[in-house]
């Protein structure tokens, strides 16, 4: 198992986190099976989504701050209560198809990690099973 | 494979079954690998966020609430068509890396069953592949 | 691993695919252990939900639609982006658990693609661990 470090630049925000994925995976010497990741928080997410475009990732935060809002009925008092919503609402593991050594993805497709409550320093977990 | 069984208290709750699934793990004799928990039911979800503050469990059901409404024009005629499209929302497997026989998990997750249509018996499922 | 191409028949559709990903497992040949399923997209998703009832996955797609709706302070120019979004709330891997060659689903479970920008031609790729 290894553990990346990533530091998310702002409170809200998607890092782009596939190069160090694919390197994790190279590391392990695993050839073929599946890539678990795993986000240890509880106010941030992992996602997959376009890597070309970065307004994509733009509009994706826009949207779902509209969705997910700061409530007076929200109870806990740190007051971060939309970021644990969100966090729910995007997921905090992703399997990966490993082949030929690397997590294959589609042709548009990046690994991120979904910020809601940053900046922070982030850990995300990594295990490749197979052989 | 072990089969969890949970009885839900309400309409809607987030039952922590972080101590069950940790108990099936070390059932399994699995020192490292990996945990796929499944949820076989549909108005139902599986997530993890925060263990110390109840008020988070709070605020997450209320905003779900806010976002999934009845809504005259679903067809369903069952009544619980919100419950079916929060369990799409929050997914219904989720992925955990075990290391020394037990689950990793950060400082401040549980591991909840998200149950929108209850008080039901529900079940979880667990699997652990590994050595 | 296995492709499966699925053809999306409209904009917005669930797409049963049950029946195509137990016979990719029986391919395998492989009798315990798990199945990653992944969606190589960023504009459609994988979800499970109920299998008998064609009312629910209306009732999903309807209010899915009503969440997530094109916002003029959208930026992406191709005129998607909330079916980005969408891709990113469902998910794009599911994991099952795999018992006598086949994955077990609750009783009134599908496994679902959800198209949010279609028609297309799609791929779903599965593989499966275990002995």
């Amino acid at each position: 198992m290894e553990t990346l470090l990533i530091a998310t630049p702002a409170g809200s925000a998607l890092i782009d986190i596939t190069r160090q994925v694919q390197e994790a995976i190279a590391r392990s010497g695993i050839q073929e099976g599946i890539c678990a990741l795993f986000l240890p928080h509880t106010t941030a997410g992992l996602t997959l989504n376009e890597n070309w475009d970065p307004d994509v990732r733009h509009d994706i935060l826009l949207t779902l701050g509209d969705l997910v809002r700061a409530d007076p009925r929200h109870r806990h008092d740190e007051g971060n209560s939309p970021a644990h919503i969100k966090a729910s609402l995007v997921g905090h593991s992703v399997t990966l198809l490993v082949s030929q050594g690397r997590a294959r993805l589609g042709r548009w497709q990046g690994i991120y990690l979904a910020e809601f409550d940053g900046p922070r320093q982030r850990e995300v977990w990594v295990k490749v099973v197979g052989e």
